[in-house]
């Protein structure tokens, strides 16, 4: 069969759970207890090649099948199109799973549905990245500049970015891109730890979880907060007194509060100099956040991880309610809506530092960063990814962090392929691990 | 058994397609061929009284079988559940779904998922009221204001409407509400019909329609646009002509639009006098609706059947982003969540007129501006909801309409009730009619 013949023939889709709330691992005011998952799916094609597209959605355990339900949905959409076609114009299927008139009445572009979007979307820059035999923050760094525009819709966003504004800024952004390159490979890109400010750790392990953190090179860490004034205090203060003073500590609320409880808060920790503050409430909330950045400054806020799509996005920026955006490479509509996302922060001038950890963020979000910082914003300061240490042995190409910095990955494709073992033994519920826990919970129940 | 120790048995959940698309109607610019399909659920107890809940999530056809999937991962929330505290409390239940703390994950509170939580919250009403012997509009109106004040989630929205300010609303609202009641048993609450304004009719289908509409007694009818400016101008001039200046006519870009489009192609339009424009960029745009609305006065603005939640509604109402809300009964997280949006426009003093239409949505949102009327907003001035003539012979107390009025349901319950012949006819794939087209199609195919 001849290449350009080549087509998808199937999107087999996986629902794997991992176990993570047994561990304390994770908790958070509004997640206490996530068993973080993936709604995972695979392109596969009858190129001779062997090549497969792999993503995923992140989800943290209940609900997972759901997503499986919604990436099925998209299945006919895929399945049959030439893979030439779809890796030198992803954009296509993008805006053809997101144009869907009837599955749009789902969304349209947020929750369950759009995240199967990303997950399809993003399987096919793997894929379209491994055929070109490039890392994809390479593979996006060395694209023209036309065609990266060509890859966005600019519906609902052309008020705050019209395509000759995305043209000029990436054009601007390739130049000097051959030496950031370099100094990525040999550098890595800034990373901040989370590790240390789960909810569940007692003082003496936020304290040595801290104080390894700086000992590893990070220069910026991460605590929980939210559930309670006196106990975010009290580990605010051991965080400080365990970094010192010129080490940059977040602190992120999971969408725990209204408006006025997210100004009190923040204001009553801000003796503790915190650097941003990540959620102060609902991630729907625009007027809101643009509230609370108004009463907190100098407090920077910070949001992203949760929000549904550019639009929500755009408006953010024009709101001027965030210092900091925060992407999230598996809940808005991939590759092609995070290209919107990072193009719209570049023009407001905004820094870029994603969300990441649960399983699989760390791997597919770097790639982002990464081509921010080569090809479009020019720049890592004030930018880090955030890290945290689990889950990542999962994975064929796992992140791997140096003096607090993501190295740049040199293996082809989006590092979002799952290890087969892992899929066998944590799929749900037929997988050997959650086989032999469902046997034993049903022993325990009789 | 006794009443008290009754217990929810079973959630039964049915994926219902009417085959819409293969007539024109319902067609617009963003929707060019809806399967109108409702995941239907039915809330089962071990009651002696044999009272069921029924309730559902409206979709537009592919699609569905995810929405039911949502509907069956709520499952393990609602059975065996007492029912006389879910129907005495149903914001119990509420709240419960929409803090799952793994379910929210896929939202929160936003597309899929909280779709699903509508349809089984909605569902938990319909029980409640059937229960009560009263149909759900007087439900409400006979409720005491602080249990209905205990039935609205205030999270997110304290900075637009405390629950104090709610419970005034509605001791205010209560004043006159025996006299209101009387009035609507006897006049009905008026309507719209969108009937003669769908895509895909002809000049001489819309004059015919448009005239009957006025003929029927509507004061205001709607049309579709977007797809074809000098078509909408056309069939605005037609429309107008028909129904002469008197009566109402909305136009309906359904998302269409950029913003900067929709404010160009209003203006264009105005000089037929349209009375709202609706839908004329994304539903997730607070900010953009607040800049057409700047510029398209005095044609007003209409947003709401796509609206995700409470936390978007208030956005718009503190942007000063529309003049006309449209409550959707099956978009948001059910009967709880409506009550708070209609008090949100209350306080902000904007008029709700319902997005309906569908399958089964006029049959519902009637009972929320009913109760609107009767004990909240105290009048129908400027106050209409869609009408749409289609399908409503499929439920056991469908929607009469008379004089251009929804007439005051008297049957106990939330009217969700599906005729249990049309369920089993248009479940896909193996009810009879789809499991005979299946047939028909394959046999074309070979």
């Amino acid at each position: 069969m001849s290449p350009t013949a080549a087509r998808i023939t199937a999107v087999d889709t996986h629902d794997i759970r991992f176990p993570t709330s047994r561990e304390l691992d994770g908790s958070d005011a509004m997640n206490p207890d996530p068993d973080y998952s993936a709604a995972y799916v695979v392109l596969r094609t009858d190129a001779a090649d062997g090549i497969e597209g792999h993503g995923f959605s992140f989800t943290i355990g209940r609900g997972n099948d759901v997503q499986v339900a919604a990436i099925d949905a998209l299945r006919a959409h895929v399945v049959g199109r030439s893979v030439g076609e779809l890796c030198a114009d992803p954009g296509t299927l993008f805006r053809d799973l997101i144009g869907d008139s009837q599955l749009r009445w789902l969304g349209p572009e947020k929750g369950v549905m759009h995240m199967a979007i990303g997950a399809v979307v993003n399987a096919v820059w793997d894929l379209a990245a491994k055929r070109a035999a490039k890392p994809l923050w390479q593979f996006l760094a060395d694209a023209e500049p036309a065609w990266l525009v060509d890859q966005i819709d600019f519906r609902y966003i052309t008020d705050a970015l019209t395509p000759e504004e995305a043209l000029e800024l990436l054009r601007r952004g390739r130049r000097g891109a051959a030496e950031r390159a370099a100094r990525l490979r040999e550098k890595g890109f800034p990373a901040y730890t989370t590790s240390p400010g789960w909810l569940g750790y007692d003082d003496e392990k936020l304290t040595r979880l801290a104080t390894q953190a700086v000992a590893d090179g990070f220069t910026q860490i991460k605590l929980k907060v939210g559930a309670d004034l006196a106990d975010d205090t009290r580990r605010c203060r051991v965080a400080r007194s365990a970094v010192g003073p010129g080490i940059r500590i977040a602190i992120d609320a999971n969408q725990r509060w209204n408006v006025a409880e997210a100004i009190t808060w923040t204001k009553a920790l801000a003796e503790f100099d915190p650097y941003w503050i990540e959620e102060p409430t609902s991630p729907d909330d625009i007027l809101g956040h643009a509230a609370v950045r108004r009463a907190v400054a100098p407090v920077k806020v910070a949001t992203g991880e949760h929000v549904q799509n550019r639009i929500v996005f755009k408006q953010l920026l024009q709101a001027g309610a965030i210092d900091i955006l925060q992407i999230d490479a598996a809940r808005v509509g991939g590759v092609n809506e995070n290209l919107a996302i990072l193009l719209l922060a570049a023009k407001f001038g905004v820094p870029v530092c994603p969300h990441a950890g649960g399983v699989g963020l760390c791997e597919l979000v770097q790639h982002l960063s990464m081509f921010d910082f080569v090809a479009l914003s020019g720049t890592t300061d004030d930018r880090v990814i955030e890290y945290v240490d689990h889950l990542h042995d999962h994975f064929l190409d796992p992140v791997v962090i140096r003096e607090g910095h993501y190295t740049a990955p040199a293996a082809p494709g989006f590092s979002a392929t799952m290890r087969p073992e892992s899929i066998a033994r944590y799929t749900y519920p037929g997988g050997t691990f959650w086989a032999a826990d469902l046997a034993q919970q049903k022993g325990e129940a009789a």
